[in-house]
């Protein structure tokens, strides 16, 4: 069965509990993301820009417009700070192109939360599933996975809130083949973020565009002249979800950072020693991240997001890598931080995968310590619940974070969308 | 240099007087083909959809919205019929990607005529400039050149109208990489007018988003990781204009039906010969079209468009192919039509170009004629207007034409968007 009548099998699914409270934990990252991306000045214009109609979907910083616009700019703003998930195998960060266009569609048609989030479940399910059926080459060449699998996954979560049937579901699809764009030539832009908001409104784009009569190529996805074989896509083998949705292996960024760090100041977390006993650390990584995030003496507050010495001096050091406002350009310069950072040898480890890191600690008292982390690890969902609270709380402040939770476990999408005012 | 910098020149050049009078020809013909495609039911509802915002900018068959909406439906809508203008080097239709961009964008900020008719110049040579650096591979492997390469054209247009600096424009054509898109699977779908549709809407949304402040890569179009590199672009050698402009090249339909056949239709327009002293009619045509627009016993209006036997059979008989509403199902069981299908042999031959075409004609005298016509060939201004004209009286009527043409050719862009309205 090819990957597109797969797509319109499952979005008939029904969302195993689980999963489904794993998009809830995903929306509750999602939506503080977005709150904090809409006070980032630099994106002042654009939000501006776009708010020429008005409509029933909330945006991130105020106001309401239309499904598709409301889309666009909280696609935009909530993956303007790098903060949101991400799935390793989709290559991509799911929420910033499936929940915009599932919010905005909830909140024109009027939807229960629960139905929401169901369809941002398969939404991003589905997401995974073309990422994977692209695969590595297709992200090598250039393209955005987040933008480009994210927009099939967006239109397959919006079809099935509008009840598309089969051969509109198809038509959706085939309208996005057309649609999904996004390259990695825009990483370090404004850009980036924009692509996932140009993927969340192509899902809502695309579905009601079918559901008003728009026809398109029935293969646009994986025909000979379609999506994959223009896009350089691999084809790779995929299955539909049976117990295990791949949803499960998401990872909420829980530092402030590149994702290729994470590893690292999880592992980091458990060592627990002063600052000023240490004589050596040693820090073994994926060879994938030595060119992504190996910045070795970063000058401002973006280099040090893209700094395994910098950012393993920060924590050890006491300063939270959660808290968005301690990358400034200030600390990089702070003189215990560069001591420290002198201490630190960064060293690539084949035998690692991108979700794996190793530290060897060595104390001035000749004590040696060894510390690892895989951030496929299992964590139970109270265990990520209680850390993406403390995630929010930095974020957002107490009061905020209380709202937007008890937001996202209730049963009214209102809830959730009367926090995205402010930031 | 790049192509990047040679569009940034090409953005800010001053338009000579005979490009701008071609433009205004294919603003003309292309304002008819959109008023007439907004009659068409099966895009009624996608129309529908697209209309939440009330803006300045007039749409095709009534209502007016915001710039970006109003360039995606008139993109559509001006592309339904597929009657619009083409450019052969460029592999694509010019008009349908950039005049909808310019159109809503120079209402929008309430522009004289010839502001709008300069801009619509560049971005039609734009079009043509990086349609011919992508090449054919990158058409042969399945983009849809008017969409892709029109995409770019539609944000220089719009990024000389909004008077963008140097830095804005290198943005907003960097904005267009990460957008531009449309797969030639939609062929034969409503998905193959939207691709036009969408460009359009890029090039207005790229423009004001730079405008607005949003960066993106600056090579986004011919870096490592650029749009040509992606989209198997062949980065073919391009110059700027001097004083030949591309846009002189531009081919309008003067026959409702595949432009495949229009070479072999022109050269058939000076037999001169009554249908029943017919013995035996060859038709030769360039490879590229066998393929494309041979059906040899066509059963449907729109089999007709794609038929040699038929369109030379209808042409003979005096069914005129320049009236859309003569592709009918009747038409290909009609009798006369298929006794006179009998007698025609279409071969190909390699020594033709695809703008070229080659008849003999056999009557039953014995006698034998030879024609040819190269669509190519030069026409002058005059004789292009005549012909023009004549088709769009056959579209709109004669009072409709008589306004729409001295609009067009006036100062007043109202004059021609009070056109719009009505089909």
């Amino acid at each position: 069965m090819g990957i597109t009548e797969q797509l319109i099998k499952l979005g008939g699914m029904d969302v195993p509990e689980e999963a489904a409270a794993m998009m809830r934990l995903s929306l509750f990252d999602w939506a503080a993301c977005g709150i904090i991306g809409a006070g980032e000045a630099d994106f002042a214009g654009f939000r501006r820009a776009q708010m020429i109609e008005e409509g029933p979907a909330h945006v991130f910083g105020g106001d309401a417009s239309g499904a598709a616009t409301a889309a666009l700019v909280n696609g935009t703003l909530s993956h303007a700070l790098d903060y949101d998930d991400t799935h390793f195998a989709h290559i991509g960060h799911p929420s910033v192109a499936v929940l915009p266009a599932v919010m905005a569609l909830a909140e024109t048609l009027d939807m229960r939360l629960t139905n929401a989030v169901d369809a941002a479940t398969i939404g991003v399910e589905a997401s995974i599933m073309v990422g994977v059926w692209l695969g590595r080459d297709h992200y090598q060449i250039g393209y955005h996975q987040t933008a480009t699998a994210g927009a099939f996954g967006a239109t397959l979560a919006a079809a099935r809130m509008l009840d598309l049937d089969k051969h509109q579901t198809r038509h959706a699809l085939g309208l996005c083949a057309s649609m999904a764009s996004g390259l990695k030539a825009q990483f370090g832009t404004m850009g980036k973020p924009l692509n996932a908001g140009l993927a969340a409104r192509t899902g809502v784009e695309a579905a009601l565009w079918a559901q008003a009569g728009m026809t398109a190529a029935a293969d646009g996805l994986d025909g000979a002249l379609g999506f994959g074989a223009t896009h350089h896509g691999e084809g790779a083998d995929v299955k539909l979800p049976r117990k295990d949705w791949q949803i499960s292996e998401i990872s909420h960024k829980f530092h402030a950072c590149c994702h290729g760090l994470h590893a690292m100041l999880e592992a980091l977390s458990g060592a627990n020693v002063a600052a000023d006993r240490i004589a050596a650390l040693k820090i073994r990584t994926s060879p994938r991240w030595m060119s992504v995030c190996n910045i070795a003496e970063p000058k401002t507050g973006l280099e040090a997001k893209f700094s395994y010495t910098q950012t393993a001096a920060m924590a050890l050091l006491g300063h939270a890598t959660g808290t968005v406002g301690n990358f400034t350009d200030a600390i990089t310069r702070d003189k215990d931080i560069r001591d420290l950072r002198a201490k630190i040898e960064v060293m690539e480890d084949p035998t690692l995968s991108e979700t794996q890191s190793q530290i060897t600690l060595t104390l001035d008292s000749g004590e040696v310590r060894r510390m690892r982390h895989d951030l496929l690890a299992p964590m139970t969902l109270e265990a990520r619940s209680d850390k993406l609270r403390g995630k929010v709380r930095a974020l957002l402040g107490e009061d905020r974070e209380e709202a937007l939770w008890h937001a996202v476990i209730g049963p009214e999408l209102d809830a959730v969308t009367a926090c995205f005012a402010g930031n």
